[in-house]
């Protein structure tokens, strides 16, 4: 999974039916220093997380798990991030 | 999920028959102030969209769940991007 | 899905099962302006495609949508590119 | 598979369910001279590893393999390296 | 799939029963040119083939289909290479 920063949202009227209703967020892994690393990213928010904070994120078929087999999503934010360390 | 912006066209008469009909854009991934970033890309349109557009793209398992499980397809449009930022 | 152009062959004489019969081509990914970028790949060619072809690649759970789900092949060409476009 | 070090933990309290109970460790990939590469990763650890030590991650369906279908993990800890080499 | 080069061993008495037996070697993958880049990646081998060899791996779901679904790997060895060109 991803650490990231979410950083803000991506507004989207016309999308595939299984999105609809659904939160999308933008935003950024961040890094062992909790600075901002790699490209800007999409996930679907399924906990009610806001910019700025720091939120798990995974991909692929384990983010279908957790909004279904037919959503196409393949990033979803599964937690917010109280703590981490990394040295 | 990925923000992309939509930059041309693909054309492939001899192909797999589950992508007869489809079409098939190319695009880049955009980054969070609005630049292209990334190589090409290329991804099946269901959504209708066009050149120079900003699309939401998703990749792997979850295009498939568009298309259905016996579609090859690994990269689909589903939605048009209205807005979005990434502060 | 990748845009790549093909540039050479794989031969296996002892492999996987699943990989009998099947040929297996060398290729690099194409970029905007049509020059070869990142790193060799190898696929399955199902369509009968030549080396100096350009030709669509998808990857993944897909690839194994065109093989049959007991294929262990995770890239397999999908079409021959007529044309494609990328501004 | 990767051969992480793990360098610490991810503290989550409002998470996914099929996450509650898991412990969640931050790692990056050790390279063939045995240092650290590549940003930070977070993986569920089943099999009760310490900071510091040297694993085995697996990625993707194969993770959910180890922890169920329902669970939404893309990265586990799959095994504790005693020794390996890459010359 | 990936054109590997062989290059040692990892051993780890501690991990997932799925993985117990399992013969795990450390590779690296092969360009163009026949050199190694990237970074160090672990895959099962079920070929049986020696460090030096010139192997062929793949990846995600498809190695699982090697394996079993049962299997954690994600990347597994599915040929040994005779000859490759890539020009």
């Amino acid at each position: 999974m991803y650490i990231c920063k979410v950083q803000g949202k991506c507004v989207s009227t016309i999308k595939d039916e299984h999105l609809k209703g659904c939160s999308l967020i933008t935003m950024q892994r961040l890094n062992k220093t909790k600075g901002p690393v790699g490209e800007m990213l999409v996930a679907v928010d399924t906990i009610g997380c806001s910019v700025g904070e720091t939120v798990l994120v995974t991909r692929g078929s384990g983010a279908r798990a957790v909004l279904g087999a037919e959503s196409p999503a393949d990033m979803v934010v599964v937690g917010i991030v109280d703590t981490y360390d990394c040295n």
